[in-house]
C-alpha cells in the first residue's frame, strides 16, 4: 500500500438509538463514514483491515438500552458496535503485529478499518489453519462453537444414549450443539423454523430427528411424539414456551444448559412469556444453569484442539450463512431474529 | 398390655377425593376407624404405635390427582396417606423389633397403630439420643433439616460474608437453612408472613434482617433495600414472583436451590404465575437446580452428625408447632400453606 492510499475512506456501524424492543432496525443501527489516515500511525499502533465479523445473538441485548444484568454492558450511543471479528493488519508502527498478519479480536468495532495501540491485550494474533477456512474461525471455533462446547461437553455431559433436544437447532450454536452430542453416541432431535432447515438437520448434521416448530405448534405433543423416553438434556437457545413444555418431558436429573434465549430478546421482560411450571425442576431435580463465554476461557485451548480436529477429520460440519460488505451487517444481524438463516452468520467485509 | 388389649380401635387419614388445586380439605382426607387385632400377628410382623407424624409440603403435590412429574406418585383414593413419622412398637413376632423400641418410618400410614412386616427395610429402629427430643429427629434430623442441608452445605456453598436470601424462612426448612449459612459466615435475610415471624427470624435464629413479604409488596424495592450488594444465594421455597424478583438481584454465578413452591403447590400449573425473566439467569451464569432428598441418601450419616452436633452444641436452634391427636393431621397440613405456622410442623399422635 502506497503512502498515497493511506488515507482511507472509512465506513462504520454506530448506535444512533437505543433499541428496547422488536427488531433493531436502521432508526437504531445507522452506518457513517470517517476519514481514517494510515499514514502517521503512533508507534505501538497499527491499523486492521476487518475481513470477517461474527453475528450473534448476544448483540441484541447490548442494545436495549437498560442494564438488566444481561450479559456485556450497553452499548454507548454514537459509538460503533464491537463484535467478535477477524481482520488482516495493513499498517503497523509496532513489532508486535506486521502488515499481513490475520488478527482475531473479541470486540472488534464493526468498520471497514481500525487502528489499535499494539498492547490491546486482547487482539491476538491468527496461527492461520490453511485447512480451517477464516469463518470458521469465527463460527465452529468461535462464538457459537465455544457455546456449543460448553454447553455439551461441560455442563449436561450427556451420556451415550441420551435424550438430547436442541432448540434453534439450525441456528450457530444448535448446529454445532446437536453434532458434538451425536459424537457422544446420544439421540438427538433439534427444533427450527423451517422445513428446509428441518431437512438440513437430519441430512446434514446428523440429528436423528428434526421439526419444524412453526407448524408442529403444539409444543406438548409434539415432544411427546419426538421424545417417548422424556427429555435428558435440552439446549435452550429460545426460553418461552419452548422451555416450558421441555419441563413437562424431562427426565430425572435433566440439564439444561442456558444458553440464550432468542424468543425472548426483542420484548421488555415484562413483557415475555413465563415459565409457569418450574416446580416440575424440583420434582425431577433438574439442574438450568446459565453460561457466558468469558467464565470458561480457561477451557479455551482445549476447545480448539478438540473443534479444530473434529472439523479437520470431518466429524464436524460448519454451514455459514455470508452477508457481504460493510452495508450488510444490519440485515445479517436482523436475521438472527427472524428464523430466516441457517446456520452460523457471517459478514464478510473484505474479500480475503 | 394384656390379650385382652389387643383389638383396638384404629383411626386412620385416607384419600377421599384429589384435590387438584386449592388447600385440600376433609372434602379430600377424612378420618375413618378400623379394627386392629394385635393378638395373633402373623410371624414376622410387628405392630407400631405412632408417636410422631412429619407434616411437610411435599404432601400437598401427592394429592392433585395428576402425576405431572412432581415429586413422589399420587396418594391412591381410598387409601392410608403416608408420611415420615416415628413409632414405638407395642407388639412383635419378630426378632428384629421388640416392644419398646422407637422406629423411624418414611412412609408411615397416618393411624394410630399399623401393623408392619419386619422385612420392610425402609423403617428402622432409632437408636435415640436422650439429648435430643423425638420432634427434633422428625425436623431438625428429618426431612426439613436434611432438605436445608442439602441445599446449603451441597448444592450453594456458599462463601463467608456471602449474601443468602431463604424465603418460607420461618417454615420447617428456612428456619434450619438459614441458622446453617449463619454457621458459614454468611449474612442471612429472611422473607416471611407476619411480623411475630420476622422478630423471630432475628432473635431466634440469628438472622441478620427479615421481611414480611405481605406488608413489604414491591419485591423488587424490597430486595434493593435489603440486598444493597445482591444475592450470591436464594434457597427458593416459594417459587413465582418471588423468584422472579430475585432474579433481577443476583450476583454473577448465583446459585438457587429449588427446595419447593409453596406459593405454587395449590394452583394448577397453567394458572401459576409464569417467571418471565429467566433471561437474567444466562447473564448473570445463575444455577437453578431442583432437588428431592432421596438422591441424597448417601450423604444422610454426614448430616445427622453434623446436625446432631449443632444442635446439641446450642448452634442450630429448633422450633416446632405441635398438633396434638390423630385428629390434628388436616389442619396441621392446612397449616403449611396459610402462613400460620412457625417451624417445623409435627403431629403428635400419642403421648411419648
Amino acid at each position: 500500500m502506497s503512502k498515497q492510499e493511506k488515507t482511507i475512506d472509512n465506513k462504520e456501524w454506530y448506535l444512533a438509538r437505543y433499541s428496547p424492543d422488536g427488531i433493531p432496525s436502521s432508526d437504531h443501527l445507522k452506518l457513517r463514514s470517517s476519514v481514517l489516515s494510515l499514514a502517521d500511525l503512533p508507534h505501538g499502533h497499527y491499523a486492521l483491515e476487518t475481513l470477517f465479523v461474527s453475528l450473534d445473538p448476544y448483540l441484541r441485548s447490548r442494545l436495549t438500552g437498560s442494564d438488566d444484568g444481561l450479559y456485556s454492558p450497553q452499548f454507548q450511543l454514537d459509538q460503533v458496535i464491537t463484535a467478535f471479528g477477524i481482520g488482516r493488519v495493513v499498517a503497523s508502527n509496532d513489532g508486535k503485529f506486521n502488515e499481513g498478519d490475520i488478527v482475531i479480536h473479541p470486540f472488534l468495532p464493526v468498520a471497514e478499518y481500525n487502528v489499535f495501540p499494539s498492547s490491546d491485550f486482547v487482539a491476538r494474533k491468527l496461527e492461520a489453519d490453511p485447512a480451517i477456512p477464516l469463518p470458521d474461525v469465527l463460527g465452529c471455533l468461535g462464538v457459537p462453537g465455544f457455546a456449543a462446547w460448553i454447553a455439551i461437553e461441560i455442563l449436561a455431559c450427556p451420556k451415550e444414549g441420551s435424550n438430547v433436544f436442541i432448540s434453534a437447532a439450525a441456528g450457530g450454536v444448535g448446529m454445532y450443539a446437536g453434532q458434538l452430542a451425536k459424537l457422544r453416541g446420544c439421540r438427538v432431535v433439534g427444533s427450527t423454523g423451517s422445513d428446509d432447515k428441518v431437512d438440513l438437520l437430519k441430512r446434514e448434521f446428523g440429528y436423528d430427528d428434526a421439526f419444524n416448530y412453526k407448524k408442529e405448534t403444539d409444543y406438548d405433543t409434539t415432544l411427546s411424539k419426538y421424545f417417548p423416553d422424556g427429555i435428558d438434556v435440552y439446549l435452550d437457545n429460545v426460553g418461552g414456551r419452548m422451555l416450558e413444555a421441555v419441563l413437562r418431558h424431562v427426565n430425572r436429573y435433566a440439564r439444561i444448559p442456558l444458553c440464550g434465549m432468542i424468543s425472548q430478546y426483542n420484548q421488555v421482560w415484562t413483557e415475555r412469556e413465563g415459565v409457569r411450571n418450574l416446580l416440575n425442576a424440583v420434582g425431577k431435580e433438574v439442574r438450568m444453569e446459565g453460561f457466558l463465554l468469558g467464565s470458561y476461557l480457561d477451557r479455551f485451548g482445549e476447545f480448539t484442539t478438540q473443534m479444530g480436529n473434529y472439523l479437520k477429520e470431518g466429524k464436524i460440519k460448519s454451514k455459514n450463512k455470508m452477508y457481504v460488505g460493510i452495508e450488510g451487517f444490519l440485515e445479517g444481524l436482523q436475521s438472527l431474529f427472524c428464523s430466516s438463516n441457517t446456520g452460523k452468520v457471517v459478514l464478510q467485509v473484505k474479500e480475503q
